[in-house]
């Protein structure tokens, strides 16, 4: 969508004069109370650097000479916030560009979101700044802080309080705005907040480019409404995961969702569920709402990543354990048994009537939560036996004495390299509220109620897992840019050997205009077989009565066949050999966003009832093919079930890398569906090929991929 | 369990002397700072009526002459609060008993849940108890609040602060006193929290029987960790909820998770998927915290419930607008396009960059929110189209102003009758909090944060959905204590005789020893047919190749006849027509707990990795049977798929009835398993039928229930 994606893949643009500025020019700065101008003037005074005030009313402004316009200021200016209204904008950064500023944040709206109008003035800010080489933020931006030097140059009254590793890169005004509540009343530290708005020119794909670079940024959250580049996001998030987690929230996943974020970001939304399991399969961290993403960030943040999934729980209630557990176990998280030796260690400490297993239940000693909950987490984390430690601070327990030893303990451990995550569940009154943002800032994180602390545990195991397989980061690649056959996709006996031509795996078939053709083709090929009328009128042959399974000898090919063969002037019938498998769907598709996509399911009749399919981005490699077949809901009937063997599933892990290759290299092909792939013991075939391309003279053909359609039986024919 | 609660079925104890009693007394109060007896009697010096300090010591507390003994104290006193330890609560009991105390509420742990000697003096008290016809609260209870006469008799240290229609029972500590911190910090109401502790002789059954009667509970919470007689909390789920809703969390509902829970409440828990199924058929709400719980209780207490599943939202912020859509259509609710006119009276009032469509975003105008919400949510609540108003305040938004004319609003609409549900999603700062609770102690429901705001709406709607089902309501009942016959569940001919005469409908059969007989019996049955082997010793004849289908002439049944029967000794062979259909499970099950149960799931050979089943308490309504097939997650396959017409689901709901009455006839029956069952456009019919019986003789027939397991083939003989 926007050029500059491209071009950063390529040869990124330095972005530092937007997010290292030295110096600033608010344009539109006012003394007014109530203002835009004041507002952004007022937050920019914390700022380490110079800041100098611009308007065309010129003056005074607390003490500083107010310049008429950015071409009267001397000397170099590195950012240009612009606070104007949309119509006097294009004028402003025409006199940025002349000025040489570095770049301009424009937080004015009534540009694209506004209607046809504002696009026209949102393509001249683009034009204006692209020309003079100056980075644009916006326009309809709520703006940018970095924590680290103070920098507000944002509509966000208050100035974010805490540092810390976490960057949000954001769509949403309204998540923008709550980072520094977030970060004054309970502790949470960020290093960047960047709203990219209407994303004219640097896009989320090029901030996190920039955000990998820098020492402040640890974790990366992102939450859109929609995308821009798509292939350059996941380029970036591929880029950034084996050091920096990557979070990503994306609203208006229903069509109602879709239609409120529409409405407002000026920006189509496709298939939400397609993006999510493709941003999945690129190594981000998927969560369905910015609290959830900032929750699942903090942890991150303090680190390190839990290197497995069993979990310790120690806590002061019984309630609240058992309801944690219940949640952890959910998130398809353990919570072990302990081993005798160490419940045995744990005892010690404890008074007889507590329980030293997981979870370790404290209850009734008030005295001495202190003592108790440093030493037993301690014990737990040191133990080897579980790889994330939970210590439950429950009303009584969340005080500021428990706090201060709890964050000596972990400092300790982190000092000593135990790669063990330890973090408090936190359930107490507002007024203990400090307690947790001392806790935070000390790097403990700190989750409220069992189910978020249960959410972003689960969020940061599972992406510890698909961290540890390399696989994931290393995509294998195809060559792009091959050509397609014509009549792909409007000629069968074209689709059939294109696929093939792939190293498709087809059941052999024969196609016949007769009946005695038909049952000579179903002896050669063996009984039984199934014999499917094929006529260019009938897109389901099974909703017409067009396939007829299990003939065992020529009398019922032939009565079949005649039938058929009567049925529509010039049908033909294909003859296959009946083939016994797993039905399981494999296909491709291309993303208006995201581009070339593989998805898997289970196929068969059941596909649209079952709706258990899992996308991926394309080309991936086999372990990753694996994961995702792994990854289906029923994927234990890969592994047989009552009296049917399990199935190669390194043959369909194949079909589905070659899948991904496919679609990489034919950029033309707009989907290709294998339904069903029949995988036995011995392999996988595909029984049906359903093509369609992107070419401009066969508009008809182009049909949603999603949901997907189950149809048997169309095929080669030698 | 309790016999407490058959007792109360037929005749139920007045529990007045326990929740409203007029003078109490606290065994072991003290003047000594942190002990029990110490905060117990500083707890109940708010309450309305008389206290009496007891303590062995005697002497004098803050003025008050202490009793050495219950016994010595002169008048009636209704409530004895006790808190001396284990070992000297029987004598205390006693006491009791001998002075004519109503009802005691034992603080004091130590008893079953701490082994066997703890069980032992339990005994003891329930037995003093009873014969006195003294109520007994606990022990190890947390104790007992009740707002409206300012009873705090209970060791949570805060008394809660706001009265309101919500009442608590609850078994977990940690929630009890977690209410009043919500009650203080948040204007969260109640009017009774009562923790009942090891339930020895009053259990949650009988406390939900108290409340039905009470005028100041309007929504009942249940929290367990276990459950005491399961059959008669069903009973008064079941009476409660025509007027009162009931909101159940389950907490232990993972291996581990029960495990906690076990190991801190000798009590033993079973399938928690059974129980939480069970009671929503029953009616009631089932959460998955206890913090949801809370939600939607304060929600339905403000009221009304909503009657539709419609919901508009207004909000300053197009972020959160959209994330809480999509959790809104998450939880399966429609967030609608409102009609033109009433876009169009909206927008009269919006400026021209504002949205009316639903959600209607108001982002920018912060001048005008306390003008711009009420009416907004006023016109949206009066038009008809929507059943839910949601409110998003968002920082700036959630003032003072706002939130004032917001509760006239409210006042209003509910003056008039607008059957419509307004509630607030608060994303805010703490210093704003206390805007929050002035519109909680106002009847506004507030519900923090986009993800417990539609999780809150989505369980009012189900539950508006499920009380207006009449037939929810009033199951359909069977007579109890028929006997089953001889042999049942060790012989497969009474267990199909036994079937048909309960009017199970069974596909025909034919058992043969012989080749000969064999294709006999196929020609008589039509072709195709399938063979099955029958072996005493073969328990999964799949799983042995003992399953030969689709056979079409004399020779196939010849060939697979003379394999099977001559695999085993004493082989015979079952020949049954082939007949098509969609597989299901139709079941019933004795849960030790809550008695008959009815199950139904997606089966045949998929069942195990679909795991799509459904569970309801037995008798139900065909009403309710059909319901609970339609609410299987694959059930769109009951109105057919691609080439496939819909079945007969009013035949396979007279199955289900059929099956919850026998269950509930039957009281030795443990399971009886149909599976598959063959749904086709014209009835349903049952291939295979397994029995188990509780007789003690067959200690090895009784098996789990669950997972389910599909084996093709068992059938009644001619």
């Amino acid at each position: 969508m926007t050029p500059s994606s491209d071009q950063q893949v390529s040869e990124p643009r330095s972005l530092r004069a937007l997010f290292e500025p030295r110096r600033v020019a608010v344009v539109g700065a006012s003394a007014r109370e109530g203002s835009v101008g004041n507002l952004v003037w007022r937050n920019l005074s914390s700022f380490e650097g110079d800041v100098v005030p611009v308007n065309i009313r010129g003056g005074e402004l607390e003490g500083h000479h107010v310049h008429r316009s950015l071409r009267e200021v001397t000397g170099p200016l590195d950012l240009a916030v612009v606070t104007v209204p949309a119509e006097a904008t294009p004028g402003v950064i025409a006199d940025a560009a002349a000025a040489g500023v570095g770049a301009c944040i424009v937080l004015s709206g009534g540009f694209a979101e506004a209607g046809e109008h504002g696009r026209v003035l949102q393509e001249q800010l683009v034009t204006l700044a692209r020309g003079a080489g100056m980075l644009l933020l916006g326009p309809n931006s709520l703006g940018l802080q970095v924590v680290g030097t103070s920098l507000n140059a944002s509509l966000t009254r208050e100035s974010i309080a805490v540092a810390g590793g976490v960057s949000l890169v954001t769509q949403s005004g309204s998540y923008a705005m709550s980072l520094p509540v977030l970060s004054a009343d309970d502790g949470f530290g960020f290093a960047i907040g960047c709203s990219i708005g209407n994303r004219s020119d640097i896009d989320e794909a090029e901030v996190l480019g920039h955000l990998a670079a820098r020492s402040d940024t640890r974790v990366v959250c992102l939450l859109l409404e929609s995308v821009g580049a798509g292939e350059a996001l996941l380029e970036q998030v591929r880029a950034l995961v084996p050091d920096k987690p990557v979070v990503v929230t994306l609203l208006g996943q229903s069509p109602s969702g879709a239609r409120a974020a529409a409405s407002h970001s000026a920006a189509l939304a496709t298939s939400r569920r397609v993006w999510e399991d493709v941003l999945v399969s690129a190594g981000a961290i998927v969560t369905r709402t910015g609290l959830e993403m900032l929750d699942v960030a903090a942890l991150l943040d303090a680190g390190p990543v839990p290197g497995g999934n069993r979990v310790a729980v120690v806590t002061n209630s019984g309630g609240i354990g058992t309801e944690l557990t219940d949640l952890l176990q959910a998130e398809g998280l353990e919570v072990p048994e302990l081993s005798d030796t160490l419940q045995q260690r744990l005892a010690r400490d404890l008074p007889s009537y507590a329980s030293p297993r997981n979870p370790v239940d404290i209850t009734p000693v008030w005295s001495r939560f202190a003592d108790l909950y440093p030493s037993l987490v301690e014990d737990l984390a040191r133990s080897g036996e579980v790889d994330v430690v939970v210590a439950v601070l429950l009303q009584r327990a969340a005080d500021h004495a428990v706090a201060e030893r709890l964050v000596d303990t972990v400092q300790t451990l982190r000092r000593d390299g135990v790669p063990v995550t330890v973090c408090v569940c936190w359930v107490a009154a507002q007024s203990q509220r400090p307690v947790a943002a001392m806790l935070r800032r000390a790097d403990v994180p700190v989750l409220e109620w069992p189910e978020r602390t249960a959410r972003a545990i689960g969020h940061a195991v599972r992406f510890g897992r698909l961290r540890s397989a390399p696989a994931v980061l290393h995509p294998t690649s195809a060559e792009s840019g091959a050509d397609t056959p014509p009549g792909l996709g409007s000629d069968p006996a074209v689709d059939l050997a294109f696929a093939a031509d792939q190293g498709i795996p087809l059941v052999p078939g024969t196609l016949c205009r007769d009946e005695k053709a038909a049952v000579e083709a179903a002896a050669d090929l063996g009984y039984p077989v199934v014999v499917k009328l094929q006529h260019h009128s009938i897109t389901h042959k099974s909703d017409v009565g067009g396939v007829v399974p299990g003939l065992r000898d020529a009398n019922e090919v032939r009565a079949a066949a005649r039938r058929l063969l009567g049925s529509y002037q010039d049908a033909q019938v294909l003859i296959q050999p009946m083939v016994a498998g797993v039905e399981l769907l494999v296909g491709g598709l291309r993303d208006p966003t995201f581009g070339p996509v593989v998805v898997v399911g289970l196929g068969g009749v059941l596909v649209e009832i079952l709706d258990d399919v899992r996308f991926a981005a394309a080309p991936l490699s086999e372990p990753e093919a694996r994961a995702l077949l792994r990854s289906l809901d029923g994927a234990a009937i890969l592994d047989g079930v009552r009296g049917s063997p399990g199935v190669d599933v390194a043959a369909v892990a194949q079909l589905v890398c070659r899948m991904g290759d496919l679609m990489v290299r034919h950029r033309d092909l707009d989907a290709l569906e294998l339904n069903p792939v029949l995988a036995t013991p011995a392999g996988c075939v595909c029984v049906d090929v359903r093509v369609s391309t992107a070419t401009p003279e066969r508009p008809n053909n182009r049909r949603p991929f999603s949901p997907p359609r189950t149809e048997p039986g169309k095929v080669r024919c030698p």
